[in-house]
């Protein structure tokens, strides 16, 4: 499996589409907003004297730049805004609400100066040209891998190796845990050193993607479990004949799930950031529900709700392994697994929320 | 009828998408490819001591950069390429490709640092940071116009003078080709006038545009007779009671093709730019056929085949005026009428090339 090629979040705005099933996504970014303000505030702010404004800045947050501005009496900079994502994602649909978007800051706060442009590309590579970026914010995506962690892919000697589960599992072989830490390591610091000289100097990044607690990556906890049931749904699909156990066997998702640890280390391994700091929270795995539609609320039960959030975001890659055939079947059996679990346990997702200053050149 | 929301290419890989149906528009782009060399090279060798020479630069054309920077002993310098279209336009499509196109031109050569971006955006407008760009190229764009002409839109007075056309024609009152020509001079001019602090000192802009070679907007050459012949095929529907003649009379197409003394007074008025040359030349309307599948050319006559390569570019609008169930039979009228014409006549565009440079701030 090519990551690049077949990993995106559902398109469009059906039923099981992103957009209308990323409201746990949401709440990280409202969550990380203080954090965000802050390192924006930085930026903007980082002498007396004001001689290091950055007539031209790339951001996300709007409001925080107008009201900095209006206390220190700073012009309104220009505001390069470039929106990263796979090249195989939706940007039209992006590009197509931007209109009615600027319509509302330009009456707003009168910011007419703002560029957004879309940036088709993998993260794990060169994105931007040098020194052009004063503010990089990533949200959700750096538990994504590069890859199947090397050995572990379809057609290697140990890609049997994880028996009947996904991702890191109490029954996976040191082997398996050692190819996932390996890789995270690899592709976090791949991340630093493409963002590294695409960053002015004193620039900032806030990056937030789930992660755990302990040390340990085989603890039981969110994202782990969200792997294990689905692992244990698939299990299911097999005693009812629609998969075969040896494809279970041989997917391992391109995800980690990092402790705060394991980050501090490829960021002092890269070199290139300073971390102001590393913070974990915790959110409910029905946070994502609470604000659908009432309607829905009554057909479907909370499990069921989860399952979707679930599978907007893996189902390109489950798919691709599994066949479209059986994906109603498994997001359904999921959710019932979920509905069992949450009635057992108080699940929760842990997510990382890392600041990182770029250090001079 | 908001040109910026309606007017669209056709998307898609489809028989009637434009994808598939842009010969001419490539066939421009070669033609013009001589200008497009000469420009970057001004860009890149504009001083003896190469002192001049920009690190990052945003351009076009990847061949004769490599041919310019092994020659002069320059280093290659950082592309910035920038693909701008209006938001509803196919930038997934684009984005996708990317990727493979990339692969190839670091293989051939060697050119790693290349970044592009998509910016959705009416280029009758801001679209690019402050001094962000060396070299604009725009080809066949900017004959069409920011609006229908100002007076002649659907809910004005003047909408329903131009009788049974969609275009200027030699029945048009004065009124009417006033409307056209200012509404071109206007619009030209804030084209200029957006790009004007977008380009460095220097920097060169390349603009290929449909166009005529007469002062007299009433002459008729091949861009006059596009519509002319459109408005034919409508009236013939109309005979059949599949179109009402008043919907003819109040379409009016957000179109101009200017002729070279127009588009010079349009850029001594705006004054940011310096004219380096402006030419025209023709391209015969059966151009866009010669490389079609030989399948295709032994079903459609040379006038069906020309009409789909109007269909892909006009459809969008004309849609949204008459109706989508009518868009068949009036193209199939139309390559009738265009069989007709081209049976009696020779049948070129004429295209104009403006070779452009910013001049000192």
């Amino acid at each position: 499996m090519e990551v690049r090629q077949v990993l995106h979040m559902n398109n469009g705005e059906g039923e099981t589409s992103y957009a209308k099933n990323s409201n746990i996504q949401r709440k990280i970014i409202s969550m990380t907003n203080s954090r965000l303000k802050k390192a924006i505030l930085n930026i903007m702010c980082n002498n007396n004297n004001n001689k290091n404004v950055p007539e031209s800045i790339g951001v996300m947050d709007l409001d925080i730049i107008d009201e900095t501005s209006r206390k220190s009496g700073i012009s309104f900079p220009e505001l390069r805004i470039s929106l990263n994502d796979l090249p195989g994602n939706d940007f039209n649909d992006i590009f197509r609400s931007l209109p009615s978007i600027f319509h509302k800051v330009e009456e707003e706060k009168g910011a007419e100066n703002c560029y957004v442009v879309g940036v088709p590309g993998s993260f794990y590579g060169r994105l931007f040209p040098q020194k052009s970026m004063h503010f990089v914010h990533s949200s959700s995506s750096l538990h994504w891998l590069s890859q199947v962690p090397l050995g572990l892919g379809t057609n290697n000697v140990m890609s049997s190796l994880n028996k009947g589960k996904l991702y890191i599992s109490h029954t996976s072989p040191s082997d398996v845990i050692n190819a996932y830490v390996s890789q995270f390591q690899n592709d976090f610091s791949t991340f630093l050193r493409s963002r590294s000289p695409e960053i002015v100097p004193g620039g900032r990044m806030l990056l937030s993607l789930m992660g755990r607690s302990s040390i340990d990556p085989t603890i039981e906890d969110g994202c782990y479990y969200q792997w294990e049931l689905l692992a244990n749904a698939l299990s299911n699909l097999v005693s009812k004949d629609q998969v075969e156990e040896e494809k279970i066997d041989s997917f391992n998702a391109p995800y980690y799930a990092a402790c705060p640890e394991e980050v501090k280390i490829a960021v002092e391994n890269e070199g290139s950031f300073m971390i102001d700091r590393i913070e974990t929270f915790e959110i409910e795995w029905d946070a994502s529900i609470s604000s659908n539609s009432s309607d829905e609320k009554i057909l479907l039960s909370t499990g069921q709700q989860v399952a979707k959030t679930i599978r907007a975001v893996v189902e390109s890659m489950v798919e691709n392994h599994f066949g479209n055939e059986i994906m109603d079947d498994l997001f359904s059996v999921y959710g019932d697994l979920v509905d069992d679990y949450i009635y057992k346990k108080r699940a929760v997702y842990v997510n990382l929320v890392v600041s990182l200053k770029r250090k001079e050149y």
